[in-house]
């Protein structure tokens, strides 16, 4: 590439935006140069997207540069951080305008829900892989955290499981709203924020839900037993298993407990604080489904409705990307 | 790479380090929690290296590890910021033991020597691509910037400049000085620090003198003069260009204009700072040499030691990397 060609990528990605007062100094110096405020902790999530390996191949570039930032700004939600700043680092073969216009399109419209302001980054020639780095803050000792649960404890998850990985399983076959929910993942900033000083624990679901509320309960070495009737699906989930074929069908189960991709919440409450739970549900912008408690005895058990054990033939599903933050 | 294998990854990244009191949680939760100590500013920075673009294939793993902090290290110094904390993504397309061992280890040497925690990032499976961000404190309002030197200042270099080029320009052939000043730049953190209230503006040398001289300026809208044969060569690249044919010996005036990859700072000092320069110029660990200065007119403008205006054929290098944030 080109200098004219670098000139021609930065130039999509200096446009107008929410102009933060914490940002003293943004793109245009050596580093970008920011204040945070009194009282905060910062939060860090950074996660790389491969072309092919985090998304297929052809994906479009809006959805590339939503999910780039949307996954990070999931890991702020898992920890009830406030978004601030991102950096992003752009390796791409060519320029090419159109792709260029979507990817940053897409990114900036998250950022700008969020209030979240681009500070920096880098942009290289090679192939296709975005790298973003998200900032947040958390009032001091009051992040969420995955070490913290206990026996006894309700464990929830926001929203609906599988839908993600059910438009991945269909590669492109699914109706819109599984594509959506796998294209434009919405990170639980409001839910992250709400639970803190009620969840005794929590975990963003990039793994799938086995996996990843293996990673919450192994760090205090205790287990969980799961209704898995009680797994949220939506509807268009549970539409498409059921006109789907005898493979899709046998799917209703262990997609919402193996499948990463859907960016999910998953929390622990104590007893004492489910009443708390109760009266900010309102306010979230999400449903809040309790699917089991945690045990002492180490390992998962599922259930159905019946009483009946589950055998789970799905293990928790990981990504090529999965990474030590989640 | 299977499971297995992003398990032997990690375990490289997560040896016993230098545990700063300043991180409440470093790797292992859904992001990294840190503490900002009161009064400083944040200074971050991002830079990418990908193969065959920022280092030749077949570049020795250690020397990757090393010059992927060192080139953020590079930019924090230039803001005369003191380094805490780096994240790292590693896309790497199979898990080489010996490549891992000789990465890390480089990695962890020069953090160490800064004080620099590893607190989060992202392992995937790709071609070799690495991110570094770099985190670190600025007493508030005391940051080195690129803008705000003014008409008569005058610009000085740490260090010295063209060996990383000649070394490149030579593919393997140059002496083991000069490779290592393209393998292992060394990031000028202390003069960064040191230059804080003396400099009037600062920036790092990672695209070459003019192209870097020329951003530091255009903020401006200033010019400069500067006296070539000034510049500082080291003994070996003097030696090396003398012995060589009559294409490297052309090199002796280009490369230290153009060539990137040195990785030292390019600042400006007010004439009424000078003593203070003067005598603060012992404590630093590399030399430190005025070359020109400040002037009204747009455009750099070199001369020789005979006064001779020196044709420039050169214009700044630019490697594929090159980014807005230097």
């Amino acid at each position: 590439m080109s200098d004219t060609e670098f000139d021609i990528i930065r130039r999509y990605f200096t446009r107008q935006q929410p102009d933060r007062e914490d940002v003293i100094t943004g793109i245009g110096d050596d580093a970008a140069l920011l204040q945070m405020p009194a009282g905060m902790e910062l939060v860090v999530s950074m996660d790389t997207l491969v072309d092919g390996v985090h998304f297929p191949r052809g994906t479009a570039a809006a959805a590339i540069g939503h999910k780039a930032l949307a996954v990070n700004l999931s890991d702020l939600a898992a920890m009830g951080a406030e978004p601030a700043w991102a950096t992003l680092s752009l390796t791409l073969p060519e320029a090419d305008a159109n792709w260029l216009a979507g990817f940053s399109q897409a990114f900036f419209k998250l950022a700008d829900r969020f209030g979240v302001q681009l500070v920096g980054g880098d942009t290289t020639q090679g192939p296709l892989s975005i790298t973003v780095q998200a900032h947040g803050f958390v009032p001091a000792g009051k992040s969420l955290r995955r070490r913290g649960a206990q026996v006894g404890d309700h464990i929830y998850v926001t929203g609906t499981l599988g839908g993600a990985g059910l438009a991945l399983q269909l590669a492109g076959e699914a109706g819109g709203e599984l594509q959506q929910r796998l294209d434009y993942p919405q990170p639980r900033i409001d839910a992250g924020q709400t639970l803190r000083g009620i969840a005794s624990a929590a975990i963003d679901i990039s793994d799938g839900l086995l996996a990843d509320l293996g990673h919450l309960l192994e760090h205090d070495q205790l287990g969980a037993a799961l209704s898995i009737d009680d797994l949220p699906r939506s509807a268009a989930f549970a539409e498409t298993v059921k006109q789907g074929g005898a493979d899709v069908r046998s799917q209703y189960y262990d997609l919402p407990l193996s499948a990463g991709d859907d960016y999910e919440l998953c929390f622990t409450v104590p007893e004492a604080l489910r009443g708390q739970l109760a009266s900010v549900r309102q306010q979230l912008s999400c449903a809040c489904t309790r699917i089991g408690i945690v045990e002492q005895q180490a390992g998962i058990r599922c259930h159905m409705a019946d009483g009946k054990r589950y055998a789970m033939t799905a293990r928790g599903y990981r990504h090529f990307g999965a990474s030590p933050h989640g």
